[in-house]
């Protein structure tokens, strides 16, 4: 399957042991134009990957290694850091460096100035003249820059699951940019791999919460790259749920219809879903649906359905409420690094999703 | 242990089918001064009860028999009516013609007017006369009304989640009352026992997704019964989840506060928890509590958790997020009853409970 | 509720922390005749039990103490000491010498002898005088020493699952005793609270797989109390698999039949369902039943569900496959201490279960 | 992305609207070198196939017709015949007849003989003259019938995660062919997705349970294969359960070994594994693997993994532990189906899965 060796994009994982870094090997396992070549970690070098993630025994057969920018630069054309935020930013930069390109799953690079990210992280950035310069890894919006960059900051799970039906709406006008809600539903996957109380089966399953209410970090996040798409300040209330369930993000979303004369529930709800299917037409992945999105029509998947509902009474429209499924880890996380990766090799963005 | 059966309360159980019925069965099991005398079904007349719900195999030797006021009315000192709505109007009205006082588990008294229910329900009403003329179950607002009643509205699973936070800050003018979100995620159990395909395992397992947006009944119940309680009209937009768990409803509410002059995120917090806590200072299941509230907190019990949470900056207040966790099926259905029949009774409400 | 405080037995939860001490604390809150006083924790020293399980919340108002074998004889009637192996032993016996009952919910006093305790367990026995001396607390064979006894080994949570059905039958003649297969399916409750890669929710859930095959330690103990039931020498091949589910236990048992002149499938199915029925019928928790049991069946209660199926053509008897159902959490640990102590104190065995 | 239509294998699904057909539709999605073309279904006809499955909205435009074997043969070069057992033979039939390849899920073809079949599945078989004619869909056995077959008959699930680990055994005379038990636990989805109780997410959730212990149609379909790959008469007790996960299978084995002078534990044990390891060496999907394998770790691929325990002391022996992991909608259904159709048209069998 690999024969052709020359024509793969080397890809190099940088922090192998979450699931995030498991999503992507998965991935590569049937990508036809990729391959992984380098996989590191510092708390289980020497293990084969497929020790610490046993789906892919017998199906990869990588061995960890530390990181060294220069080993990793000269065996992979790409390298896809998923170290956690504040950590990750020096990586990126030795590795950025070292000549090889970056795809960074932290939050490191995605906001637009350095007191913003050093209010919300709470660390000092280590490399922050790159801050605001770096292409947010959303190829619907951003892919001529993506197919150019050293660096791409990849996006927040939530964030995806907000910012994709909201910037449209709020970049056309559609909706009020200063009353929106994002009440998010995800997957526990979404927490990491680390062993904590709070993410044990028997916390978890069969239970859900909301956490970290008006002040998780992807709120800012969410805000930042609105105003960046949309040329429009906004204002989102942001709360995050931890749902029974292993992925997958539903965000249900509250705005305030701009009207129009003689708008009525129905023409609120036609305008709105056009400005998404118009926004989205050549976009593979998105889909704005007429049904009500689960998060298991996506799962496993890189595609995000969206829809929009509007409350009232025929003639007095209310509020708009929108509703947006993704995989959290794949269209959330590692998925859209695939994507942003083919978009930097200058290949089909589907190719191996 | 049930050697002295004058001293206790004869419970017949009318539709003993489902999800309520068995929960309501299990309750009574360890109930020290009540006991299920009768079961009527039509569909499984005459099987014992035990066949129906094998969790109850050894512990519970009840017959199902068909439905006949008389014969229930001799044999049982109060019904819980588990029947669909529209049904379960004409056998409340049998039974209660026929003397035995009745909890019922559907929606046919729990609204106001004829109109609203007719509009919502879309049946024509069997027993008009004695709409808005029945107490609506909830102890912590109508105890005395439900003392001395001979018919009791249970209250609606959402309903409870959302009228108990939001009711006592609409009343004391703490909340705007007409700006109100309530955005709920329940436990599949709600949806009821008879097989259809939304709540096949492989449907709801792993997935989470809204329904009935903006058009779900239990809507115009939370305004209703807000209203007959803080006296002021309210506007609630209500959003139901579909969540992958047996039980539970977690209620996440957005408001907006009513603010006094220098408030603060702080401020306005206090004082709203403070307002439950006074409110639910002698009401044994009602928990007004700091941290953010699971629903696995309350699974299996009659308890309500609920908090309170301020957004903004610290000095420019935002908007009020309430959470407030329920178990469906207890507090949400089976459990008020059981607490509504202590009421009714004279006896300690948390008996059995 | 507990005015008549004098009469309440007075309960110790030594190590609260854990999943069954929370299960202790839940129980007896609807216990009415006994009452949680004391509670210890090493790590959680001075904060409210009820801040350790939110689920408390407002229930339950102990603080957690450090372990004080007087202050504990003092304020308690009997201990309930959930601690890990090992550790155990040394606070029964420091217990027990301050002259307080005490409940063992480890394995270190319910093996016969102090070399296979040693073999299996890979520690030295810091109480060797009492092993092989104290009874095992499982009244349905164990009531009347059970009912005098100062220390009490509180059962395993598999070994009940197979000793229950298996040692009558072994005991009877009915089935062989030197091939026997135990396959069990357990929540992941039975592995404890302390955060564990494999017991995080996104591995164990969506996933059935064995560990342990045999060589656990359950392995010994089911063989061992058989014997000491049965007084046969009983050799059992044991594999328990972690299953998605909060609770639970599920055996399913494969035997060979003694068999009779003219036996049919029929004619040994219903001498093994017969003595099982005869041995269990004064034994409220126990229930012989036709139907299959699920785990779901007694989940939350301290009930045991078991039938018996025999393989084969007619009059070609095969294997007897035996599917016994507990709850892990309560008749496989803190529902069966609970017993125990009702036993232990002369009151109703079924007494807040 | 299809430009290169013809080249690609066009494939037919019969019976459009359960899980094993979304299975099939799925992974044609990213299949380079099939495409769906038609897809039929009597109950839902004229639908979008993404109306009746909501995850392929956007991704696949096929609408439902009628069955007509004349239009699927000349619209597709394979059909998938996903219909109920009884119902699907008279398909297989008419559209074999009208000169399409079919790929046969049900089991009406995988049994030897039309007595054993009629036993079994108690009908009339309608096409009796192909009965033990048609080719076992296991390209691992019968990869060079299976690449010239006209009909294949697909594999049963639970038969899939027996017969691989077991025939090898058996044919090198490993293990005894007539002491063999099967504990198998499946994923709801193998009940398939009409509504039933048994399947609603609140009788299957949190709850595992043994079914048609000894009686399962798919313990003389292992039979009958093991004899047909092993030539050796083998007699297999199966008890299948329901287990509370989307997907998966695991089948833990227990037989007994044919013991060699001077065996030990390690030594029956190494030599099974060499034998599977040797078996399976050049076969991609399967992987004899160290460490015991999970349902997770198969999940959503046609991968298999398995691997071998011997219980007893070292120098003594005891019994074989097997333990096989599959996927119940891959390998062993719809993975397995394209398995053989990139078999049967003659492409590396790993395309697309």
């Amino acid at each position: 399957m690999q024969e052709n060796l020359s024509n793969m994009i080397r890809v190099a994982l940088i922090g192998s042991t979450g699931y995030t870094a498991l999503e992507v090997a998965r991935i590569l396992l049937s990508h036809e134009k990729a391959e992984l070549t380098i996989a590191t970690s510092r708390s289980d070098e020497g293990k084969p990957l497929s020790e610490i993630h046993p789906s892919l025994a017998g199906r990869c057969d990588v061995a960890l290694q530390p990181f060294d920018p220069k080993t990793i630069a000269e065996n992979a054309d790409v390298a896809m850091c998923c170290l956690p935020h504040g950590a990750s930013a020096e990586s990126v930069r030795d590795l950025a460096l070292a000549g090889i390109r970056v795809i960074d799953f932290s939050a490191d690079f995605r906001l637009s100035s350095v007191p913003l990210y050093e209010k919300w992280y709470g660390v000092t950035h280590p490399w922050p003249d790159r801050v605001g310069n770096v292409v947010y890894g959303m190829p619907e919006f951003f892919g001529d820059e993506i197919a150019n960059a050293d660096v791409v900051a990849n996006p927040g799970c939530y964030p995806t699951s907000a910012i994709m039906p909201l910037a449209p709406l709020v970049k056309a006008g559609l909706i009020e940019a200063d009353d929106i809600i994002v009440d998010s539903k995800s997957g526990v996957s979404g927490a990491g791999r680390s062993p904590k109380l709070g993410t044990l089966y028997c916390e978890a399953n069969e239970s859900i919460a909301a956490y970290a209410i008006a002040s998780h970090r992807h709120g800012p996040e969410m805000q930042d790259l609105i105003h960046r798409i949309a040329d429009k300040t906004v204002n989102v209330l942001f709360t995050p749920h931890l749902t029974p369930m292993d992925r997958g993000i539903l965000s249900t979303i509250y705005a305030r219809p701009v009207l129009q004369d003689n708008d009525t529930v129905e023409s609120v709800s036609s305008r709105l879903m056009a400005q998404l299917r118009d926004t989205y037409r050549d976009h593979p992945f998105v889909h704005v649906v007429d049904h009500l999105p689960a998060t298991k029509h996506v799962a496993m998947t890189n595609h995000v359905q969206m829809t929009v509902r509007v409350s009232g009474n025929e003639d007095q429209p209310g509020r708009v409420i929108i509703v947006c499924a993704i995989d959290n880890l794949s269209k959330g996380a590692s998925g859209a690094a695939i994507q942003n990766m083919n978009v930097m090799f200058g290949i089909d963005q589907m190719t191996g999703l």
